[in-house]
């Protein structure tokens, strides 16, 4: 199905290309691919709370993880016209500093080819390889002007291993908006194990996934909102995965603190002349719409803007559990929350399929 | 103003009555009262956060906390006719186990004696002796009974120092099942402190007040649900703090993440059986509406019910910066959130402002 006049764009939608797969194998720790004796099945663990014995240990990986014909099929079977691809977590977080700036080139370029096996069908978000020191990553930045597919840059929480409210990545976000590359900001580290409690295992991954993922993010966001990114960096555009974690949720608490702290209003950290949360909500901020129900869809649009929302799946994760599935739930809940929340074949649920995300990403051949 | 049809209730509202005050000034660890030389004035701090030189350590101490008088006032200036008053964190979570018992009766007593001065405009919710053991607070629940003005129970969420899907608190819960006294679940302990970064201190409280607070009770809130402790305790209600934190925006990601692990299913933890996050929202959760947003609140309602919000203001906490003010921005917020979601004098809106809290409640004299 080639894009239509009302296309259904999945913005949220992660891969491994074969590169990269090879590279988590190389690996004797987290993240790594491996197997886990006596079965032979290769599993993806990503996170060390899934790294004991007592849980299922990562998650299988499947030639959907690594094979771009598998999300096209995927795509093709779910009615999405267009997704914009992103590496998975955790990206090129814990490359060597030498390593770098081949790694990403690599990848970036791996990446852009699939896309362009499939016209029109394929863009991508772009990997930095963010241990390489400012050089090299304004470097990347600049050279991915030359790759036809590339829409914007995935980043995760720690930027150069101090979090998002780092003065150094100051750089990094004017060469982004310069460049008009958005940021789709995206969790990884989730949160400290110890608020999981000491039955944690017995839950399977539902706490970190569930929770410790979007708190992430919305922690890193809030902290680059504390440290005045958008004041400093005005044009700056965010995609927030998951719906932004919890901001719309909390960004009236958020307000209600910053403007009864003492502190921050004595400091002048963030003066009379600082944008609210609503603002750059409504100004800087895309949100996707992987929020599995209408009630996080409704906070969603509220916060943001029915012309800011940006539909997504989070494949290949969240798969159905039955082989027999022709369709995955985790994609038809978050259908039916559009649907539920801004009608079917509105002008609103369109904008919110696909229509928001050509617009802002430019997402023409 | 005396209780009308239609009373404004303040569900969320705290008092440190004189004997707290006193127990706070004779500690010299977090939580205490102390002054901060060269000023002689009492500040009291209650997170580690909040203790360092570079912050404004803690909040002054005004009347506001000790002298019930002030809060009868502050109703009369913000139009609530009934306050359910709460003994503010950390409650007596630190105290020794030999002293819990005694504490707790001694603060239980107070509370409700002032209670009694204003006669129908005052209730309360009870604080227990947890570090008491099982016995112990098993026996201030029943002597609960004996107290004219107690309507529920305030609770932390470290429970036992394990949690609240600790299986050691399910004859606790079924305790406070079987009197009928809701739990009104408040944060205290936020998040560990390495998320917020190197530049936290900048940022006054803000994250840790905006951020930690909600995400602990939507994590305590979440190990309840996973622990099986709705299917166990069927008809436990729970009132969870700030609109439950985060729960009403991440309820359908937990829901999917509960769907899709393999694991939970597999051990059975959580069989066909379970409750829906969902089911427990609209059977065992109320909300408060101190969430200072609409976006938050229409969340609240719609995943909780109209018929489950309760007004309230967190007094004496986020008092108006400015002296001169007549009433305090952060109620006003909260206010017309209401308004704006529920609309004016609705039948709706009356029902969040006052008439869930005296139907759940029962606040008659």
């Amino acid at each position: 199905m080639a894009a239509t006049k009302s296309p259904v764009v999945d913005i949220h939608t992660h891969v491994y290309p074969p590169s990269y797969i090879e590279l988590l194998k190389s690996r004797d720790k987290i993240p790594y691919i491996r197997s886990f004796p006596p079965s032979s099945a290769l599993r993806l663990v990503i996170l060390p709370a899934e790294d004991t014995e007592s849980t299922s240990r990562g998650r299988p990986v499947g030639a959907e993880y690594y094979d771009i014909s598998k999300k096209v099929e995927f795509m093709d079977r779910h009615s999405i016209d267009i997704s914009v691809i992103s590496l998975a977590n955790p990206w090129l977080d814990w490359v060597p500093a030498a390593d770098a700036a081949e790694a990403a080139r690599g990848i970036n370029d791996e990446v852009n080819e699939e896309c362009g096996k499939y016209p029109g069908r394929l863009f991508a978000f772009a990997t930095l390889p963010l241990s390489g020191g400012k050089n090299v990553i304004e470097k990347e930045i600049s050279r991915l002007k030359s790759l036809k597919h590339m829409r914007g840059i995935i980043l995760g929480t720690t930027g150069l291993g101090k979090g998002l409210d780092d003065p150094d990545l100051l750089p990094i976000f004017r060469a982004l908006q310069d460049a008009k590359l958005p940021i789709f900001l995206h969790p990884h580290y989730g949160l400290p194990s110890s608020v999981w409690g000491e039955r944690a295992n017995d839950y399977g991954h539902v706490l970190p996934l569930a929770l410790g993922f979007p708190m992430e993010t919305t922690i890193a966001i809030t902290r680059m909102i504390l440290a005045g990114v958008f004041e400093k960096v005005p044009e700056l555009e965010m995609i927030l995965a998951h719906s932004g974690g919890t901001l719309p949720f909390l960004a009236g608490r958020i307000e209600s603190c910053i403007e009864h702290d003492a502190h921050l209003k004595a400091e002048g950290k963030l003066g009379k002349g600082r944008k609210t949360v609503w603002e750059i909500l409504k100004k800087n901020i895309y949100l996707d719409a992987v929020v599995y129900s209408e009630v996080g869809l409704n906070a969603a649009i509220q916060a943001s803007g029915k012309d800011r929302i940006m539909f997504g799946t989070d494949h290949p994760f969240f798969p159905p559990l039955e082989g027999e599935n022709e369709t995955w739930a985790s994609v038809e809940t978050n259908y039916e929350a559009i649907f539920g929340s801004l009608g079917s074949g509105t002008e609103e649920s369109l904008a919110a399929l696909g229509g928001n995300a050509v617009r802002v990403l430019n997402l023409v051949v």
